[in-house]
C-alpha cells in the first residue's frame, strides 16, 4: 500500500527516496517495530476500538513475524520505512484489515516508542560491558598490590603508587560510565506512544495498558513533546563520549607505557603488530586504534547536536537522522570498551621498572618534607623549599637516593633556615624509600595495599548488586 | 612565598606567566578555597597533625579573608593562582607558621576540590531558574487553555491543539534538563580533599571529617583519581548544552511565530529592535541573539572534551583550562535560560490567528479519517486514501473546509472503494471543527482542556516538591 | 605472506584483527594503490635500483590487476589491509619476486600517497556538482528577474527584490564554495611518496620520476612531514562542512518557503512525500533530511580534528582512522549537494504570493525615507524617525500602503520636525510601489533587473572557465 | 539619537540591553569603522549625494575621533552599538548633519566591511608570527644537523633522524597554516559596503571608490550575499584550528621528551613550574598549558558552525554572536603561537641521549634489511623477515647491536631461507650504525645533513619574499 496515493501525484525520484530512507538503519528497531505493534493492536482489542477477531490475526501474523526476523520483509523504494515495510506484510497476509492496527497511532509516535525500546536493550548491554570490565581490573589489581610504579603529574615524576592502585583509578571512573548510563536509562524508559501524530486521538485509547505491555516505567506526559523530544538521544551519545574519552586515556597509557623509554608494560602479542618495512617495531596498534576511534562518539554527539539545534515543534524529518549515529555510537563505544577491555586484561608488566624509576628520580621527595613537618615540626612550605634545593644539588651532582643523609640535608638547611635539622639516617631512608612510602600511605582512597584491597572489596560489592540489575 | 624557589632557578617569562595563570577566573573559587582551607585545618587540628594554637590562628585569618572578600587578596605575576594568594594572605598576618596549613594537602586535590564546591552553587541556581520558567510557562498555559493554535510537524499543518498545550510541551522538556541536572549533581557532590598530589599522605589525615564539614555526601574513593577526575566538569557542561538546546527551539518557534507570514505572536518592545535603516522593522533580535549563543555551549563542550583526549593519568595541566569553558558555559546558559524565560512568559498571543489557520488548510483531516474508521469499520489506511483525494480534490477547487459533505465525500469513496460512505453532515462539521476536535483528544498528555489542566496541576506538584530541595 | 611472521609470535584476536582493519574502506584507495606500485616500479626499474625484468612482470601483473578490479583481490584478517592484498596478488601470479615492488618504501608513505591520489578526484567530482548547481540557478534567475519577493532580515520583511536576485546570492555562496576547494585541491597535490617509513632510504630513488608519473605538483619537502601531515584531510572535510552549512541555510528557506504561512513555492512531489496519518499534508522532507544531514559533515570535521590532536610525530596509526570520515564527507557532501540542486531547481514559485507580501507590510518604507533625503536634504536619521512614525500610525490604524499620502505625512513630520515635507503624492507612490522600487536600485550586485543579467554573465563567463579546468 | 523611537514604545529591558549588545567586542572593530565612515562619507560627496561642506564636516569629525580613539566613545545602554556610538560622536560635535553620513548605508553592510577591514590586520599579524616561528626552526635545525634523535612511528623507536631533520617537519607544516590563511585573505579581503540593508540603494553611489579607498581587491557581487555571507569567519577560526592542532602536537612532543623517560630536552625554566607538595618536580606546564588551549579554537570553530547551520538569508541577528569568537579564536591562537615559539625555540636538547637510543633498540635494522636486498638480491619481504627474526634473537638474548655479525646473521638466514647470507661485518656495521645510517639517507627530502641543509635555504627563500608581502 503505498500511502502517498490520495494526497502526491508524483513518486519521489529515485534518489529522493534513497536519500529520505531510514531503512539502511532500521533493523535496528524491527524487534521494537513489531512488539510496539503487538502492544498496540492487544491495547485496541481490550478497549474494543477495532474487532476483536480483526485484532487476533494482526496479533497472529506479527508473532509469525517476529519469528521470521528481519529479512522477511520486503523492501523497495515504495516502501519508505519498516512501519510500512511491517505493515505491508500483514496485509500480504491477512488483507486490507491490517489496515486496522494503525488506528489512532502514527508514525511519529511508533518511531519514537521503537527507538527508546531498541536503546534499553543497547545501554544495558554497554553496561554489562563495563561491569565486566571493573571485574577483570580489581582481579588483576590484586596481583599487583604491591608492584610499585611511579604516579605522575604532568607527565613527570610525582610519587610511587601500586599499579593496583592505578588499575582501581580506572575502575572509579568506569563506575561512573555506568551511573551516567544507569541515569540515562530512567529518562529513555518512558513510553511515548499514544502521542499519535502530535495530538494524541480521539479513540479512547488507554496509555497505561501499552505502557505495561512493553514494559516501560511511564508515558509521556505531553503529546507534542511526546513525538519531538530526541534529548534523551544526545544524553545517551554524550554518556557515551564520556565513557571512550575515559577509554582513550587509558590507550594513551598503554600507548607510552610500552614504549622503549618507559618499557613498563609489553601490550599482548595478539593486540600488537608490527611493520611492513622496520622489522624490529613492535607496535601497539590496537591501542592506537581505539585512541582514535573515540573521536568517532565526538563526532556523533556533535552531529546530534546540531542536528537538535533551532528546529521548531513537533516532528520534522531531522529527528530520523539522528538514530544512525545513535547506533553507531552505541556499536563503536561498545567496541571500543571490548577491546579495551581485553587489551588492557592481558598486559604483561614489567615489575622490576616501576621500582628502578621510582628509586632514580626522588619520587620520595615529598615525603622526605613531610618528615621534616613531622619530626622537626617545620612549617610545609619552609620543608619543601629546603628539599627543592636538595634534588636540586643531587642531580646537578649525580647523588642517587640512597646517598642522600643527614649530613647532605644539614648542609642545605643550614643555608635556608640557618640550622641544621639532625634528621637520623634511618628515618630518612624510609622516607625515601618507595616500598615503605607506598605502605605509609594508608589512607582512605591511598594506595597501600591494605587500601587498595578495601577498594577492591568495594567495588565487589556493586559490581555484585549491578550485575543482577542489568541482568534482570 | 615562591614555590619555585627551591627548584627552577628562573622566573616564568611574564608572557609564560600570564599565558598559564588562572586568575582570571580563580574568583569563581575565592569562597570555595577559604572554605576549603578552614575544614582541612581544622582537621588537621582534631587529629592532631598541627599544633592547635597554629590551627586556630590560621582558621581564623581565614575568617577575617572570607569576611574581606576576593578583593583582599594580593596578585602579581610571582603568585601562580588562588591558593598562593590564600597563603600569601595567611602568612602576612600571621608569619611562615601559615605554612602547616598546607600540610597533607596539595593544589591538586584542592582545586578539585574548589571548582566541586563552587559548581554545586552554580547547578542549583539554575536548576532554580529552570523550575521558575515552568511556573511561569503553568501560569501562562492556565491562560491559554482555550486558545487554539495549529501544531506543525514537518512545518506543516498538522491538527489543531491550543496554545497551553505547546507550552506545557516546553515544561515537560525543561523538567528533563532539571533532572538531568539532579542527577549530575550527585557526582559533583563528592569530595577529592585527601587525595593530596594524588597518593594521599602519610599524615593521619580523616577524610570523614572534611567531607562533612564541607558538605559532600562522601569522598572519592581512590586518590589518582580524585586529582585527575574532570568527567563531572564534561558532564555538566553537556546537561547545560542540552538546556540551551532545547531553548534554541523555544526561540526558534518565536522568531518564526512573530513573522509577518506566521503573525501567531507579537514579542514584547522591551525584547525587540528596530532597523537603521528600515524604518518599519520590529525585530526579534533577543530571540535571535539566545538562539546563537546556545551555540557557544556547543563549542564548550568540545572545548572540554577535546582537553580530556587522550592525556594520561594524573593531574596534568591541561585541566586547569578546562574551568574557564565551565564558568562560562554555566553563565552563559543561565543568562539565556533568564532572558528566553522572561521573552516567553511576555509575549503577546493573537488569538483569532491560531483559529484561522487552523480552519483554513484541512488541519482536522485526520478526523475525517478517524470517523470512517469509528463509523463505517474501513481500514483506517482506506480511509486516509480517501480523504488524500478529498483534500486534493478541495485544493484543486478551492473548496473551503466548511463546504466538505457528505455527497462531497461520497463522490471520491465511490472512486476509491466503490461505495458510499453516507457519513451525516453533522458529524463531518463536528469532525472539521478545530475547536470540537481539540476537545475530544481527551486522551492522557493530549490537548483538551482537561488534560492540559492534569498536566498542570502535575507540574506544580513537581515544582512544590523540588523548590524545597533547591533552597536547601 | 604474513608480515608479523619474523617479529610477533601469536596472531591478533580475530576481534582485535577486525577493529584495526582498514579494509571496510580501502576500496577508494585501491585504484591509487595500483597506479602507486606501477609508478614506483617503473621508477625502481628506470633507476637500476631493481631488476628490470622483475620491474616488469611486477608491473604487468598489476595492470592485469588493475583491469580485473577490487574484486580480484583476496582479503581474510590475516591480510592486514590493502597494500598486502595487493602484494599477494602479485606474488599468486609471479612469486617472491613480487616483494621487490616494496623496495624503498612504506605502507606510511604509500597510504599517504594513495589517500590524496583518490582525493584528488573526488574533489573534482564535487567542484563539478558545485558548477552544475550554480549554472542552473543562473538558468532558473534569467527566469525571474521580475518575479518579485519580499527580502528578509531578522525573519521580518527588508525591502522588495526578485527571486532571481535571491538565487544569485546562492550562487556566489557556492562560487565561495568551489574557490575553497580549489585551494585545497593545491595542498592535496603533493606527492609523499618516497618518504618510505619516515626517514626516505637509502636507495637512490629518483623523486621526481614518480611524482610526474602519478600528475602531482611537486612532492613533500620533508619526510617525517610527509609520513604525518593529514591537515589536507581536514582541510577538505573543513571546505565541506563550509558547503554544506550554506546548503542547509537553502533547505531551511525552502522549508520555510513552502509552509502554509508563507505559500511563496511549492516543491516538487518528487521531494515531498505525505503522512501516515494526515492524509492533507505535503511535507517537505527532502528538505528537512538535506538540512539535518548537513551536521554529519560537522561530526566528521570534529572527529577527525579530534584525532589529530596532540599526537606525536610521525605516523600513527590513529591516522587510518581519519579516512573513513574523509571518504563519508565526501559522499555525504556530494549526495547532499546533488538532491539540493535537483530540489531547489525544481521549485515551482507562487508569482502573486511575493508582491502580494511586499505590498502588505511596507517593506519599501526605506525608499520612502531615502525620498525625504534625497527631496528635502533632511538628514537621514530624521527621515527614519519620520517614516517609522508613519508605519506605526498606518499599522495602528489598518492603514495599507497605498493609502499613504503627502498629507498623512505631513502631519506626522510636523510633529517630529515642526514642518511639512509636502512630498508629491506621485514619487510618493512611486518610492513605495515594489516593482518600481526593485527597478531603482540599479547598483552593481543590487536587484534589479539589469543588475542581476549582469550577474549572469559573469557567472557564466566564471563556469566556462572552471568547468574546463575540472574537466582535465 | 535613539533609532528606536519610531517604531518601538518601549525600551528594552537593562538585561535584554545587556544580553543583545556587541559592545563588549566592539573595540575590535573601532578603527574599522571609522575609516569605513570616511570612506563612504567621501564617496557620497565624490558623487554628490549629500552636501560637500556636511560631508567635509563630518569627514573632518572622523578624523578627530580616530586620533582620540576609542576611548572618547560614550556608552550607554539606549546605544546599541559601535556604529551608534560612532554617529553620535559625530552629531554631539556637528548636529543633526551628522545623520548624512548614513545615507545609503546600513548597520548590516558596514559592520560587514568592519570586521573584515579589522580581520586583514590580524591574519596578516599572526601570519607573520608563523614566519617568524619558521625562521627560528630554521635557525636551530642548522644547529642540529648532526644532532641523532630516534624518529618515532607508533611511539616506537623507527629509525634514526636528526633534530634538525624533525624541527623541519614542524617548518612545513607551519608553511601550510600560512598558505591556508594566505588563502583565507583573499575571500576576506572583498568589500561588502553598498549592499545596505540587504537590496543595494537608490542613491547613486560607486562601489569601487569606497572598495578603492579602503584597500579592498574587489566588492561584493550581489547585495544579499553581501549582507549575510559570513563563511569567511568560520574559514578563518577553521585555519587557526589547523595551526594550534598542529601546534599541539609539537607541545606534546616537548611534553614527552621531558619526561624522566625520555629525557631529550630540557624546557627552560621560564618555561616551566614546579610542585607545590613535590619539590623534585619540574614541570612542562606551558607545554601543557599550549597544548590544552589549543581546544579553545575547536570550541569556536563549533560554535560559529552551529550558528550559521539552517539560518535563512539575510542577515539575523545570529550572525553577531560570530564575531566574539573570531576574535578570541584570533587572539588566543596568536596567544599560543608565540608561546609555543619562544618554549620550543628555547629548549636545550640532551646531545648524547639521541644517540643512545637510536644505537639501543634497533632502529637502523630496516637498513639491515635494504642491505641484504642491496647485495645479495632478495626480495625486500624475505630480507624483512630474516631482520624480524634476528631482531627477536637479539632480544631475548639481550644481544646488542654491536655484537649482530655475519654467523649471527647466516644462522637464521639458514632456518628460513635455507642458506648463509654472508653480508661482511663492515656492511653490517655500516649499515647498523645510526650516524652513518642517517648520511645515507641523502634523498630529497630525506634527514641527511646535507638535504636538511637544502630544506633550510629553501624555507630561508619562502620566508623571504612572504615577508615582504606581509609587511606590505
Amino acid at each position: 500500500m503505498d500511502i502517498r496515493a490520495g494526497r502526491l501525484e508524483k513518486e519521489m525520484t529515485k534518489n529522493a527516496a534513497e536519500f529520505t530512507s531510514s531503512l539502511g538503519f532500521d533493523h535496528y528497531i524491527f524487534d521494537a517495530d513489531v512488539e510496539c505493534n503487538i502492544a498496540h493492536t492487544s491495547m485496541l482489542k481490550e478497549e474494543d476500538i477495532i474487532d476483536k477477531d480483526v485484532a487476533d490475526k494482526i496479533i497472529k501474523t506479527l508473532n509469525e513475524l517476529k519469528e521470521e526476523g528481519f529479512e522477511a520483509l520486503t523492501f523497495d523504494y515504495a516502501v519508505e520505512d519498516i512501519h510500512m515495510a511491517v505493515e505491508n506484510y500483514v496485509t500480504d497476509k491477512i488483507g486490507d484489515i491490517a489496515g486496522f492496527m494503525h488506528t489512532a497511532k502514527s508514525r511519529n509516535d511508533q518511531v519514537a516508542t521503537d527507538i527508546r525500546l531498541a536503546l534499553k536493550i543497547k545501554v544495558r548491554e554497554i553496561q554489562k560491558s563495563i561491569l565486566s570490565f571493573m571485574e577483570g581490573l580489581v582481579e588483576t589489581a590484586r596481583e599487583h598490590k604491591e608492584t610499585i610504579i611511579v604516579g605522575y603529574t604532568h607527565l613527570q615524576h610525582a610519587q610511587p603508587v601500586t599499579f593496583a592502585h592505578h588499575l582501581m583509578a580506572y575502575a572509579q571512573s568506569l563506575k561512573r560510565d555506568y551511573e551516567r548510563l544507569e541515569d540515562t536509562y530512567k529518562r529513555v524508559n518512558i513510553n511515548p506512544l499514544g502521542s499519535a501524530a502530535m495530538a494524541t486521538t480521539t479513540f479512547p485509547i488507554n496509555r497505561e495498558t501499552t505502557t505495561n505491555l512493553l514494559g516501560f516505567d511511564s508515558y509521556m506526559e505531553n503529546s507534542m513533546d511526546g513525538v519531538s523530544a530526541r534529548d534523551f538521544i544526545a544524553e545517551t551519545v554524550f554518556d557515551l563520549t564520556m565513557l571512550t574519552t575515559n577509554l582513550s586515556k587509558i590507550c594513551e597509557e598503554l600507548v607510552l607505557w610500552s614504549s622503549y623509554e618507559f618499557s613498563l608494560i609489553e601490550i599482548s602479542d595478539e593486540f600488537s603488530s608490527t611493520s611492513s618495512i622496520m622489522p624490529q617495531k613492535k607496535n601497539p596498534d590496537v591501542a592506537e586504534v581505539a585512541r582514535s576511534k573515540c573521536a568517532i562518539i565526538n563526532g556523533n554527539l556533535v552531529t546530534v547536536l546540531t542536528i537538535l539545534k533551532a528546529i521548531p515543534y513537533t516532528y520534522n524529518r531531522d529527528l530520523q537522522e539522528l538514530t544512525p549515529h545513535l547506533w553507531n555510537a552505541c556499536e563503536s563505544s561498545h567496541d571500543i570498551l571490548n577491546i579495551v577491555k581485553d587489551m588492557t586484561l592481558s598486559i604483561k608488566v614489567f615489575n622490576g621498572r616501576g621500582i628502578e624509576l621510582a628509586e632514580s628520580n626522588f619520587a620520595t621527595a615529598t615525603d622526605l618534607a613531610d618528615l621534616m613537618v613531622k619530626e622537626k615540626s617545620i612549617p610545609f612550605r619552609v620543608a619543601h623549599e629546603i628539599v627543592g634545593k636538595v634534588v636540586n644539588e643531587a642531580f646537578d651532582n649525580c647523588i642517587m637516593l640512597d646517598n642522600i643523609n643527614s649530613d647532605f640535608i644539614n648542609r642545605i638547611s643550614v643555608d635556608i633556615i640557618g640550622e641544621e635539622l639532625n634528621l637520623s639516617n634511618e628515618s630518612i631512608r624510609k622516607a625515601l624509600d618507595p616500598v615503605e612510602n607506598v605502605k605509609l600511605r594508608n589512607i582512605p582512597g591511598g594506595p597501600s595495599p591494605e587500601m587498595v584491597e578495601i577498594a577492591c572489596k568495594n567495588t565487589e560489592t556493586f559490581l555484585e548488586k549491578e550485575f543482577e540489575k542489568c541482568n534482570n
